[in-house]
């Protein structure tokens, strides 16, 4: 259970990281929307393995092919399914695994869960099941863009404690991708990329935060209580594998202010209500006000390390296990366009559910 | 919509701050319980306003009244309906906030979104409508002791910058409930209390960070993927009122060390597997392993405060404002219980899903 | 579970028989709808107990409070919660049934299911759970009326085998209420009514047919695949006590007619889209097609009746029952409202879904 | 949207009668059932087209491929996604639909909700869709064989007019497959299978109605209020392309009696407790007690004939049209399998709603 996410624009995604491959169902995609697969694989590049010196070396080209959903270049309005084969397997790097349990994966867990698994590359809980999160938000951000010119930006801000400065600005799409790394302050970059080939070549591993910023979201967006605009960010990025928190706004940091120096004064600016400072992230009872949304995602160290480590097997038996598999030192980098995707299918489904409620119905005056 | 939470223990909650009550439906609930009004009462008496000298001195008795799914004692399996009348409501209070928007309420929002609002208290973006959550959490934490004597405690650990040491045990409930402030560190709850009276008496407001920690979770309980325990309980946690951020296991500090130091090693003790660290939190890959499961939940100051502030009006015009409601100087105290409830919920629609998928088939071997 | 109908538009039923009343939360109404307690207790009047000389004699005036969602008398967009008190409740009545099973009954599965149940008047799983149900529908019937002239119209086309002639119009409300029994071909409608009394004279009970008609449904609502229009309505019929079929359009009896007689032909009528004929009943695909939506219910007599009936136990021991409760001989006429209800809640949720796919977008040409 | 079915089984289906191809993803599905594509193949193959003299020659082997959720011969608990190739497809013989409505078709609807569609063979509206269904629900009925010896049966009781006599025993698999139009009194198969192929010379086509019967289902399966069994099953069958109507036990015919002859009187038999007769179809209060579950499907005949007919283009224009495309003068017999799954799919989510519910709690006596 708990492969769908979203209420409206909904997706299910499908696939374990060794076998017959990854794939995505989205439905409820409006019909309409100019659609190539060329699109979607822009993104599936940004997180696919291999793309760069720092990240894992196994070699898949995650390309994309769209089954159905899609006619003459447009979208029907149908469900849009989405296959991305598996090409790079390497099963026997994993037989280890088997029966060892690597520490702080999910093999014990999904065994104590299912009584089984499928244990070559991890199965269904490696972080290449995202890859069909990535396709279907790369159509989440086009509706976006269409419909509102919404923008999103996920960008490291730290890697273990290696920190950028302050950003007034959203950085660009180039001055995020100028960089292996994923940060846009290429001083900064340099020193992470450094950081991380320093831990790689001692076979350990390191950590991490993303910034992600949204642009131009319309004031109303997000609904009280239950499922407010932070709250389903919220899921949406603990669902993530490798996460451990998030915060929005002044987030852990604000906890420490007083209300007279949290609260965000209304004012009327550009002709409609804006907030002088932004400590809410641009949410307020679980609603958009037009602010810029902004938040921070934690990322632990991966917790493949090419280091021997003891542990114990299902039957209990003690045992030594060293990574073999090809992995990442460092996972944020790759996250970056996951971040963005999972944030864009949140919004979508939010912008749906708004417009479910208030976009169709005008009531007579009494 | 977004009144409902969960899948199979499924709760909706209703009401605002001022006008006919509060309640909840509580549907899915197993029959056979043994359940009184009482057992209810004792949690909602944590929650209510006008508990102590530090809280806001609204005067609300909170009283629940369950209307149906019981029967003789026990519950039916039916819906479970509970009713919590407002008795000191005093509109006249809130006057202003018709037309003038509170810096870091929702009042914009909610008038963005829904384009009118009952501006009396904060109608439904009160805290008050947590009520109903802690009705029905009562319920779920009855049920995960008499299943597996499942103990969930939340205790403040930060108010403002006043820390209390960390604590190897899980408190009692006696020890949080010893001090108005709910931090189960004697010393440290005395300076947080003093520190509140001093803020209040600037007419100022502070935030602080409730640990929530869970004890005897079966290993299996959670979803891969998208329902990851973590990511439920994020939402839950930024589905509440006055939250910024939420971090699980080592959280945001867990970034900055190495995957050598962060790895949980297995180990077998007390004829199981467990690990020998707890980094991680009690959670991999989104189900739980057997240990305690612990995160932190960050708490804003409260918007409202006894100063003035400018703002803006309905129609755009600025105004000024200074709160006159009754009002917590520092939410925290009060949200302890709502943390629990909260988590409650969590884990009984876990349970419920874990044992669908997996508890009542038997396969024959091959 | 299984107690919340709806995926946008979404009500959340609640109470049993006996007991402290019944009631719904509507979560997704739209904001500004005009509302007050009086339009929906109209409805509630239709069905309530009491009501003409051919229902059951119960005593209840089902009076409505709304709590929630509603401010200076338009709704808020925050969920609606209805209350309807139980006032004439005789418990006494039904002290055979807490152990003996009423023949075709749910006393026996109930039972079964959840290993006890409140049988006084049947508990939850009495019809008296349908006052809920109406309240609800009377603000989607509003809603429809609103926003697109939306009318329903249903009633009684036979009981037993006493069959009013087709009928070309619609008929208006005033001719369906002309008559206890709901049927708007007074002459019918008298020997309908002759056999209740008839069959109420010998303790003995009937059933019969409700037909339901709805006219000027935009072309387009409706999903494809699981969620059709006719998918929907057919769930929400079969949702309701005592009913044991659904057919829309052609029904049964279109079985029998070859594809070159059913087939509804398109032809431009008034400047759009029509067909000639409706064997379809408005439905294609499972979408409207804009002609007139029609369907017939089946009720089956009902089950309590004024006649000695062996039967058994809890325990398995032999018994012999006889009907006390107050009841319906008929539950047809009382049904009418009922179905209404139901069509307009189905309505109102794929008016929302289908608005949230398709209505606030609009994409560039290529 | 629409396009998932289920809530703890739950499917969700894609793909269109021309293009990539079809398929489904089953999400929800218990660890550990031993499982085949073979044994998948084999419901598949008594769907697909091209399967007797009298279906649609479109030569399609409908081979299927389990692309994920297995592993080593069982299922891991994990999505099963299964893809099954369009081979057949001749999208020039649809070229005239690309703008002129088939009459009782989907295509004018698709076009008034989604404002285009793919018209190669109907598209999503065709009935190729219900591959998928079947694919799933063969693991369904694995599950329910396994667990409960739980047997479904469905084959076709009348065609047009000619109806076979009623059956007291449920058929077996091979009474249903001994004749191509899966009714199991050949006499009247013969009957049949001529008229079908007589209406099919005269280029018109027919219906039928379609019984399927469920044994050993244990009582208790099924929930009250919304989500009754009889509910879910209609919503499933109604959800069938070309169906009209459905009734369950003494269905429409049932509404002539009088209480005293419908009611099914409760006696032990079989250390259980029974009914006598079996008016109620197995379900009461929408929960099952033990007896066949039982039901009758109403298939319209065939849209597509092979006769010249008016209609209009999706510019207004008048035009005609002539059946070209493959097809099937009859579907009631491909639709027994697909009935039999939807059953299952069925059945499976009622099981695992109520063991969720009731199977895993035991409380203390008070």
């Amino acid at each position: 259970m708990g492969n769908t996410f979203g209420s409206l624009f909904r997706i299910t995604t499908w696939g374990e990281s060794h076998g017959g491959g990854l794939g995505v169902v989205v439905d409820g995609c409006p019909p309409g929307l100019p659609l190539s697969e060329a699109e979607v694989q822009v993104e599936l590049d940004r997180r696919r393995p291999g793309q760069s010196d720092i990240s894992t070396q196994r070699k898949e080209s995650d390309a994309v092919t769209i089954v159905s959903g899609l006619f003459e270049g447009r979208t029907l309005g149908t469900p849009i399914a989405m296959l991305i084969p598996n090409r790079d397997a390497r099963p026997e790097a994993y037989a280890e695994m088997r029966t060892t349990y690597r520490p702080s994966h999910a093999d014990f867990t999904y065994d104590a869960k299912f009584g089984r698994r499928n244990h070559e590359g991890g199965g269904r809980s490696s972080a290449r099941e995202t890859a069909g999160r990535v396709a279907a938000g790369a159509i989440a951000r086009k509706i976006l863009r269409e419909v509102a010119a919404v923008e999103i930006a996920a960008y490291v801000v730290r890697i273990q404690d290696i920190e950028m400065p302050p950003m007034d600005d959203m950085p660009s799409r180039e001055a995020v991708e100028a960089t292996a790394v994923r940060c846009p302050h290429p001083d900064t970059a340099e020193q992470m990329i450094a950081r991380i080939k320093e831990i790689r070549g001692q076979g350990d591993s390191i950590g991490g935060v993303i910034t992600c910023r949204v642009r131009n979201l319309p004031p109303g967006l997000g609904e009280p209580v239950f499922d407010r605009l932070e709250a389903d960010l919220a899921k949406a990025m603990l669902s993530l594998p490798a996460t451990k928190g998030f915060e929005i706004g002044s987030g852990f940091a604000g906890t420490r202010l007083t209300g007279s120096a949290h609260n965000d004064i209304f004012e009327m600016r550009d002709g409609r209500v804006r907030t002088r400072s932004n400590c809410s992230g641009g949410v307020q009872g679980g609603i958009a006000n037009g602010e810029e949304v902004y938040f921070n995602v934690a990322f632990k160290p991966t917790a493949t390390i090419l280091q021997k480590q003891p542990t114990v097997t299902s039957s209990g038996q003690p045992a030594e296990l060293i990574g073999r598999g090809r992995h990442d030192p460092c996972v944020v980098p790759r996250a970056v366009p996951i971040v963005e995707a999972m944030t864009a299918l949140v919004l979508v489904d939010h912008w749906m559910r708004h417009h479910a409620q208030t976009g169709t119905f005008t009531f007579q005056e009494k």
